[in-house]
């Protein structure tokens, strides 16, 4: 392999490094990988390339086509991943450190795609939350909506997971409709032009959705604005300088951090040793270790066990790592690789020197170290470190220094108060796990420790062989913490969507918040069904389209016989002094799924049509009760449509319940799935 | 009245103004009216004692505990509103412009009262979101909660709602769990005081869950962590000097702000002079120049009509404005009183000026005000300025010089794109509100401006009687908007409660889940029922506890049986070969509803019990059709207990229907209320 000129993609063209390139070298060897930097590019036409190219074409697109988009995009990728694993090694990373990369980053994009279109709407407005009643007669509602910022998300990531930091960012600002310009680390950044290239390659991204920057940002972060968004995974440091910009301060630029953060796992005072919980929490505890050599935000720098139990785990840890084969991922059995530089390894070494003096290191030894695999002496390897620190109280270092490698403290607690404690030492972390199978050991921790961290990852024996792993951020769930981890917040489903979004409180007439969202909004103008509703296709139908039927009269000899009939003979429908003692009853009443049935008689139309099933219902409120000799009436309106499949797509009915003075008893959302 | 020493209360116990005090004096007559500032505070002693013993003992309570103590606060305010009438006089209020404050912020406290218990768990730990599956078997879950962050919440006021501003942030606060320490803007800091009083001789606040600061909060900001949270209403100067403080941004402290903000109001291309829309948009826009003499953060800055009817908006609003009287609001007939200083005075005159510069003025001239009452020649009166700005889009200072007073400009607009840019202009805004009756216009807003601004506003002659003000933030909706308005955001109902909380990603098995959140997870272990669970009352029934029940079989007699009972005679049901030509069915099938009825005829027990009534149901899915000869069988499984009356409360079931393989065909979450 040659040495990659890294470019960058500005303004729709690639552009080589300049003349002051700096010469990336492999982790594994030493010998020379790539050359990056020194590129001349005008920000500020890439600013505006993004916001007038790739967001204009972003935004005419809907969720559901932007979620389509990223589907295929992921399958892109994921069908020539095999080139990026190749590369990657030259990272430092084993083949197992590269899929959590790569295919960690696809899936994340494949998760996005299919929350895309699960829970956001067929359309441009995301519509958040409920309609909100603001008036005693419903001429006047509220409805928060969340539209898409008009301008560029600038991502900055971290060098430990080129591809999957790349990725992780991307996928929510595409979905959000917000186009992106990246900068990867220059370390590893070989790696993410790869695959950025691919991206690129697939002609599936609209022109100026996504531009990369290799090598620095200039003057691009004194350039946004209110419409712009950072995004950043990194040192304290850096967020720090990058927080304190005066052009985001002046203009409450959005900005979100993903930093420092000293994680700990817990072992429950209920993990014997011996126990599956205990040997679950040694073997998590090295995996977090090892992994990516230790170079992960999320890995486990913290090792909180019962004051008894720290010899135990000791042993068991260090006898596990030991076992752990290091050195060049192409030698068969090695599981452990290098850091991803010698600059990066010299400043681990300085940080275990900090937690050094405050803690006892009970294995690694630095001087003594031999990856396997040729020429690897010129690689950037660590062994892994286990220190122990007897007095976690009196300590500091071991709970804000973060070495970022293959370093991690076990300090002893005395009871869950004190292990708790010592947990939100750490000032705000990202991640901390508690192994224990004890409903009340978990229970406290969350009342003690939630407010310190962004996630709290329980593992025992019932989830061991499902559990996704302390050190994986995954995409359904918030990754961020609060404090030292940086007070960002990124992922987490369509939460993470959100962050590339305004949101908006739109206030107005029911036909106004439902023209806007497209969402039927009980109070807004309905339109008389000319034709059956059931014989109408999809497309045919119009949100406000009302059948109204009825009314059937509701007998005594009907509740007898549903009652009958199904086995419900609950006393409120039966004994009417029962009913008449109860608060809720006048006497006795129709059963609830009676008046359901008896809706769905007078408007179901029995003839093969459009509707293909009733898939669903949601929101069902009984409002007033029904007594004998009451005549209901029924009101179907079509309130929302969301295309489904190539064939057919699902309607929402706003199903309205009334008896014979016009007071409603009851209304709930009906679900069905229509042709087109 | 004697002149009033404005008293800090720190640490529970009241503190007055120290030798270095200032005097305020009243608006209207210029007497002086109060002392304030010069105590000698320890504020680091003042946060410990927030959190160690406020902040402990709100978090002692549950949700649903706080909100009624937010309720009976509310109660206890609103008997002795009067007192607060009389000295909001001073800040140069009108009796309306007075109720707005104080009967605002009573009903904002109100509506967080209400929305903790209906929208929030009985509990101490808020559930956000639905459960996410992360494993293919369902051992391992994730479940979003929030928890109340361990710190306190700084509340830094504006001097224009001394009363509203301190309980629209305090409500959401205190709802969360978080003790609060007031500090109001000094010049209206002794009707805040007042009002602080009756919350503290209430006695319904535990200690420590709010003190107040009557002048600087010296170093406090410097002693906040990730723990605390910072809430800013004022100027974009002064936010922006908070923003940068260098302990905030080293600690990722929660820095929420509201700040200057130039609102546009828009007059749509529909809305012809003489229609209701005009009519209510020429009120609209007079209401907005003479409440609070214009000093409100929302009020409406920019004047955007048609160009064709500039002259006539023009007209109708200085013709309007004519008759508004101003002068000392205890004289009959003031609709307009006083700015709060003449500092404040001075400061809107300068900034009028260089609006001046650009738009020529067309009513109002301060050196001919002549307010009514007697000695208001002291008082800090000016009048409702109106400018004209013929080149909107050469401007700069319209939209972005902040005269926070009676002053506001009318542009022009060439057509509705035009119209959305200018109010654009702004740089985001807490509000921008549009006055029209076409949908098409305000579909056109919302993709244009939403991203803009915090709120928007659509009103016509639909809503006009029931819509709740252009400047009026409503508890349910977010306030606050990005850019030039802060970027913050406060209120929206549990958004706003959620501020003050820290989302934490919990993840686990679903009996981890279920322990930790106190609502049943599917797969969470069962507790079989030993007595039937309608038998017992709600302080009985354990979350998990399940009745199982069935087998019954479904005949083809059943399916006919109650699809000529019910009329719903749907071909599924009814020709085997048209239900067999459907993708979604094997054949003819069971209705949906009649599952419902015979699942509730085989969960039900029919003796009079706790369980009171059915009152809903949410989430039903059919996943797998049912046909004749198939047998179903149910389990019941309580899966959540709130408290809602003194004397029942509601309990939501999981219930699951399978069929004789164990398939699920249906499953969803039923209401019941029952008797404790």
């Amino acid at each position: 392999m040659g040495v990659i000129d890294v470019g960058s993609f500005a303004l729709g063209q690639w552009v080589g490094p300049g003349e002051s390139a700096t010469t990336v070298v492999s982790a594994i060897h030493g010998e020379a990988v790539a050359r990056i930097g020194g590129a001349a590019l005008d920000f500020a036409a890439m600013r505006d390339f993004a916001r007038n190219r790739g967001g204009a074409a972003l935004r005419e697109m809907g969720f559901h086509d932007r979620a389509r988009m990223l589907k295929a995009l992921a399958l892109y990728l994921n069908e020539r991943k095999e080139d990026l694993y190749r590369l990657s090694r030259h990272t430092g990373a084993t083949l197992t450190d590269s899929k959590i990369d790569i295919d960690g980053g696809i899936a994340t994009m494949q998760v996005f795609a299919a929350k895309g279109r699960r829970e956001m709407p067929d359309g441009q407005v995301y519509i958040d939350g409920d309609v909100e009643g603001l008036s005693r007669n419903g001429t006047f509602v509220g409805q928060h909506v969340a539209v898409p910022l008009r301008g560029v998300a600038v991502h900055i990531n971290a060098f430990n997971f080129p591809v999957w930091g790349m990725l992780e960012k991307l996928a929510p600002a595409l979905l959000a409709g917000m186009p992106a310009i990246v900068k990867p680390a220059s370390a590893t950044a070989y790696l993410t032009e790869a695959c950025f290239r691919l991206m690129i390659e697939s002609g599936l991204l609209p022109e100026g959705a996504v531009q990369l920057v290799a090598g620095s940002t200039g003057n691009l972060i004194d350039r946004l604005d209110c419409q712009d968004v950072v995004g950043f995974t990194g040192s304290a440091a850096t967020a720090g300088m990058l927080r304190a910009n005066p052009n985001l301060l002046a203009n409450s630029v959005r900005f979100m951090a993903e930093q420092d953060s000293l994680n700990a796992s817990l072992l429950g005072p209920d993990a014997a040793p011996g126990s599956p919980d205990f040997d679950g929490f040694v073997k998590e505890v090295v995996r977090e270790i090892t992994t990516k050599a230790g170079q992960k935000c999320t890995a486990i720098r913290r090792i909180l066990v019962p004051q008894g139990q720290v010899d135990a785990v000791i042993d068991a840890v260090t006898a596990r790592l030991a076992n752990t084969v290091m050195g060049d991922p192409d030698v068969e059995g090695v599981r452990m690789g290098a850091l991803v530089s010698k600059a990066q390894r010299d400043d681990v070494l300085e940080k275990a020197a900090a937690i050094g003096s405050e803690a006892r290191r009970v294995c690694g030894d630095p001087q003594s170290l031999k990856p396997v695999g040729e020429g690897t002496e010129r690689g950037a390897f660590l062994p892994p470190m286990v220190f122990h620190c007897a007095d976690p109280d009196g300590a500091s270092a071991v709970h804000s220094v973060e070495a970022f490698g293959p370093v991690s403290t076990v300090m002893g607690y005395r009871d869950i108060a004190h292990g708790c404690a010592l947990m939100n030492r750490g000032g705000g972390s990202l991640v901390a796990s508690v192994f224990t199978s004890d409903p009340d050991v978990a229970r406290r921790a969350v009342g003690e420790c939630a407010a310190w961290h962004g996630r709290l990852y329980f593992n025992n024996a019932a989830s061991m062989a499902e559990a996704t792993g302390h050190g994986a951020p995954m995409p359904h769930m918030v990754h961020g913490g609060p404090g030292r981890a940086g007070g960002g917040e990124e992922l987490g489903g369509i939460r993470g969507v959100l962050h590339y979004m305004q949101r908006t409180a739109v206030q107005g007439s029911p036909d106004i918040v439902t023209a806007v969202t497209g969402r039927y909004v009980p109070g807004a103008a309905q339109i008389e069904a000319t034709a059956h509703p059931f014989s109408r296709k999809f497309g045919e139908l119009a949100i406000g389209e009302t059948l109204h039927a009825g009314p059937r009269t509701i007998t005594l000899e009907d509740i007898e016989h549903f009652a009958h009939f199904t086995g419900d003979t609950f006393y409120a429908h039966m004994d009417e002094a029962a009913a008449k003692a109860n608060p809720f009853f006048p006497g006795r009443v129709a059963h609830g799924y009676l008046l359901l049935s008896f809706a769905a008689g007078l408007f179901v139309q029995s003839d093969p049509g459009p509707v293909l099933a009733n898939t669903g219902l949601d929101g069902l409120q009984f409002m007033k009760p029904v007594s004998p000799g009451d005549a209901i009436s029924v009101a179907l309106t079509v309130k929302r449509k969301t295309r489904r499949t190539d064939t057919y797509g699902e309607v929402r009915w706003h199903v309205a319940l009334a008896n014979q003075d016009g007071e409603p008893v009851a209304a709930y959302e009906l679900h069905t799935m229509n042709l087109y």
